[in-house]
């Protein structure tokens, strides 16, 4: 109920637009601008010179169309001028990467985690990453994407169970250690930033409805309802690996009993493919792998957690109404040996209406999701007010 | 991505903005809108004085503030001028109201669904209810909140199982009977409309993320996140009653088996209290009267029943983490009862994150929240454009 803006924030807002079009579409003629933001030509202009006069766009002739008449200039990102700082932290790996906007990767970095801190090797990262950047480019900010749950209001990550993390200021401790280059670091979930990055970018690009199932032992989703983030109100949603599907199942580490997460997570694979002792990502995909070349148990764990991942699926699906499901992380593999089973499964336990326009789909931007997506959140404050 | 609007369609906003807010807070003088909205004292007034004119708002001066000065003019929505008609198809009723601009129910009908022809019927209220409207009053259309799945394109109800209804286009066939009172009749479901009711002006109001479980017989859920209603990608999200809480429980109408409606619904309920023969509203409240009074076969049954409204509540907290769980329909006095069960069922199965701000509670509208509901989407087009 907020009344209507003012003429400055007008042209603020109109700028933000454009930026963000620009930001997300790559490149982009004047004329489509035109059109697509509903301004004229005079004013998409006018824009378009206040964000080149800061270096944000650039503008330049597009390359020879072949028609007749003068061709209409191209906007761009200036990817090599502004960038952000992204960093993931994973249960097995730490990465970061330098993004310039336009969601351009210029740079990236990746290494084993350390089981204590993370700050000193993301920052040693940054720094490294920082000595190679051109005279005149500009940092505008940083994003960490964690497993764990973040809260919103403050980015602290309240519990990172797979990581041995309470209450870790993640982004604040990053910040503190590279205070002229970033006064502020933004925290958010990995599955969460990752479904951010495949609707701006990816597999899930216009689509309004989404869930993305995501796992790194553990098991979260990023769901977007309605073109819009579904982060619940201290920031804690989406934990759907602690939705209770077998009551009669495992313990959970969550003190609760047959979690999602303790039928689809890997030490359910590993155990059901007779592989107890492994763990981690590169164990996860031998058992795939041993079940593509015919190993008859390895064959059962994929099904039995491809039943139960359509099982969990269904009941998102019934739940949300999504048009797209997307599976990152380990699952992307596990989904991929096991799609008939999730179908099946699906079909049988999703109401018709609910799940008659659902895709099921692996993600298009890999393990850069969580990265792109930290960088969303990064440059959120640049896109919403370009000239602040 | 959209650019900012033009002079004219600030005007409107402001318009739709001031509406709504008289709307929903009912009466509210010309100061406080000024210091709300955030515009102007001459702005405030020129816009009051448009929507005035076009007769959707008054005012008036307010009655003696006791304080020195001139006192600020008091805005009311027109509610006796202003209406739209509501309808309501449960189960066991149908209902119909005549709803004032400002959420004020002017005049009511209600009888039992007979089992063919509702349209007929309903069709009959209306006709009664505009019989006696006061001159120079306009009714600006109607919503109609149905018990079944409802495509949000067209409003047809897909699928109504405890109705008996396959591609019923309800909302047509009314509009059809009433051509020059009802241009056109929007549907919806029953929960989304009652959550939306209680969001705007009931238990919920002032919350952005809330879970309302409703129950007639079948179990459904309004969801609102962000301060928006998730629907889905066809509108036929918050099928809640088809999460599989159970995988070896009992079979599901749906086809599915163990859905959370089979341990919660009324035929559960009516079941563990040894009543399977009964149905019905007035049979569930037997129970919990029964229970209350120390009968211990209707207490066990409450138990059980409320240890599965909290399991299946928990992992909606653990996916949505939401502020507030509001329990309609027949919900409401199962969890009445079973309260214990279901926090302490919450308190072991979500996560402390997702659950530590939750309230449970009661909805404050009661039955009339599909009606208020159903209402809030027929005023919907007036609001967002007042004079259009």
């Amino acid at each position: 109920m907020r009344a209507g803006p003012s003429q400055e924030e007008i042209r603020r807002q109109n700028l933000g637009a454009l930026l963000r079009f620009v930001h997300v579409r790559g490149q982009i003629s004047r004329a489509e601008l035109t059109s697509e933001l509903g301004l004229n030509r005079s004013t998409i202009g006018a824009l378009t010179a206040e964000l080149a006069a800061v270096g944000l766009v650039s503008e330049e002739a597009p390359r020879e169309t072949g028609r007749a008449g003068r061709p209409s200039l191209v906007v761009r990102a200036s990817s090599e001028l502004i960038y952000a700082y992204a960093a993931s932290v994973g249960v097995d790996r730490i990465s970061a990467a330098r993004i310039g906007l336009g969601g351009v990767i210029m740079d990236r970095r990746e290494a084993e985690r350390p089981a204590e801190d993370v700050v000193t090797p993301l920052r040693e990262f940054i720094e490294s990453m920082e000595a190679s950047v051109g005279p005149g480019a500009r940092c505008i900010g940083a994003g960490v994407a964690v497993c764990g749950l973040v809260r919103r209001e403050d980015g602290v990550v309240r519990l990172g169970p797979h990581l041995g993390w309470l209450d870790q200021p993640v982004g604040e401790a990053l910040a503190e250690k590279l205070p002229d280059l970033l006064p502020s670091v933004v925290v958010g979930n990995v599955a969460d930033l990752s479904a951010l990055a495949e609707h701006t970018r990816g597999s899930a690009q216009g689509c309004s409805n989404i869930i993305y199932v995501y796992s790194d032992v553990g098991i979260g989703a990023g769901i977007i309802a309605g073109g819009r983030r579904v982060t619940g109100h201290g920031g804690y949603g989406g934990e759907v690996g602690h939705m209770v599907v077998n009551p009669n199942g495992r313990p959970c580490g969550c003190g609760s009993r047959g979690c999602w997460e303790t039928e689809i997570g890997e030490e359910s694979l590993l155990r059901h493919a007779g592989r107890s002792g492994q763990l981690g990502r590169d164990a996860v995909l031998a058992v795939v792998d041993a079940a593509a070349r015919g190993d008859a148990e390895a064959q059962a764990a994929v099904r039995h957690v491809g039943d139960w991942l359509g099982f969990g699926v269904a009941n998102l699906v019934n739940i949300f109404n999504p048009e797209l499901v997307v599976f990152g992380g380990t699952l992307r593999d596990v989904y991929l040996a096991s799609a008939a089973q999730v179908r099946s499964r699906l079909n049988h336990n999703a109401l018709a209406a609910c799940r008659e326009h659902v895709r099921l789909r692996t993600p298009q931007l890999g393990d850069d999701a969580a990265l792109l997506g930290a960088a969303e959140l990064a440059f959120e404050q640049l896109l919403a007010d370009p000239l602040a």
